[in-house]
């Protein structure tokens, strides 16, 4: 998980960002990182700045991204502003040694995102590595309990989920720098029974500041690494263990899919 | 909100608490007190004692507790063991001053609660007394974000959740006295903009103890009051904003229920 700071409009720098902090936290073991949400533009845009940095799957900033993972053998799960078929779209890359392997498109849209980006019109997919089920959200998707129940029924282990969380009123974080995002993180892995690793990104935001506070949060919700700081750039490293986020057990009697009562739920429906 | 311990099958002792710390709480303003799962009986029930001490609605325990409701025209959400057409459920009774006014049965039955009790046939209901629009849940339940949103979606305000909460295994509470349980009601109070109010039960459970630490989550996520102490008896009162409850927005591009993806989510829908 790589929490860090980019600059809006700044793609070229942004990369080089990535880069820099990607081949540390390689150093140290990782073998996948997930950077911020839009970390590759900047995320607060205008749709006159969308328009020049927006990038297709196969521009320069992935292909960056691929060379990175195939010379350090690692998957990279990326927050793009992403171009295709005439629309902008906010968007999760996951690539690999092997290229590019599957792309997210958040499809809850916060604030003017709304004037600026196409809906996600990828559903919540899961992408099975072999080693590890991975889905993909993008912060504010992260308030819809729907969605990672989505991703749980697919049979995620691990979502990865860029961030650029703010709080635009009231208490930002409590005394140990966690924000109420990083504790929704928390409850749903532990509903869900999976892992969650959230990439925020840090510093400013118009007058106010992105939370940090990037955290990767194990299947009984309690974080195996953060949250980081509040403002400065970090990489934390946790280990998964699979076999937790696969037992969906609490006990003989209880299992946390088989036990929704869809009977009760039906009268309002998410379908 | 009213954290206390009751003794398994001790009918009349366990009342008699639940009167006793009413009135101080009483004496202190409120107006609403939410009480333990099962606190009339006992949580820790063999099936044998279950036949014993299950009462109706119109039983000896639902009469003190109107009593009280009505001499200090107060409102009280309790756990009871009822007996009904022949079956047993995990109920939350709902009594005013001027009486009975609803039951909630536990949808979402955890361990040998299986065995012992029927599974809820009430759905989630929604009770507008006028000042609020109160919803009840039942430990567990928590633990299944569709209840959470059903309520939501259904209008409640609040959402009043009698607990007897354990942790079989792992980390039972942060430093901080917050158990994994607080931090989910958080989330779904933040998740909704409602308030959720969780009386747990405390003292020991098994070779267990039940984790205390009872709190109300305001619809920030943060709590108005809690948590209450890991292990003592305790009542918290807060004062409740409606207002708050009652702005699903978060600034003028979303709306927390509107923003909901119904199309997406549809797959794996949970009807």
């Amino acid at each position: 998980m790589l929490q860090f700071d980019s600059q809006p409009g700044n793609v070229k720098e942004n990369i080089a960002r990535s880069l820099m902090y990607m081949d540390k936290a390689a150093q140290q073991g990782a073998k996948l990182v997930v950077l911020p949400e839009l970390c590759q533009s900047g995320y607060d845009l205008t749709r006159e700045m969308v328009n020049q940095v927006a990038e297709t799957i196969d521009g320069e900033s992935v292909k960056q991204w691929i060379n990175f993972a195939r010379s350090h053998n690692m998957y990279i799960v990326g927050g793009l502003c992403e171009q295709a078929d005439g629309l902008i779209y906010n968007s999760a890359v996951l690539i690999g040694p092997e290229g590019h392997i599957g792309t997210y498109r958040k499809v809850h849209l916060f604030g003017n995102e709304k004037e600026i980006f196409a809906q996600g019109d990828k559903g919540v997919p899961v992408f099975d590595l072999g080693w590890v089920k991975l889905s993909m959200l993008i912060c504010y998707d992260l308030r819809f309990p729907e969605a990672v129940r989505l991703a749980a029924l697919k049979g995620a282990d691990l979502i990865c989920v860029p961030t650029a969380w703010v709080t635009p009123v009231g208490k930002k974080w409590d005394e140990r720098g966690f924000s109420m995002q990083a504790y929704c993180a928390m409850a749903h892995a532990s509903m869900n029974r999976i892992y969650i690793a959230c990439a925020d990104a840090c510093g400013s935001f118009r007058n106010d500041q992105f939370l940090g506070g990037s955290l990767i949060a194990s299947p009984s919700g309690w974080p195996v690494a953060g949250p980081a700081s509040v403002d400065e750039p970090e990489f934390l490293i946790g280990d998964l263990d699979l076999s937790l986020a696969r037992t969906k057990s609490h006990n003989p009697h209880n299992n946390l899919l088989a036990d929704r009562r869809t009977d009760i739920y039906g009268e309002y429906s998410i379908s």
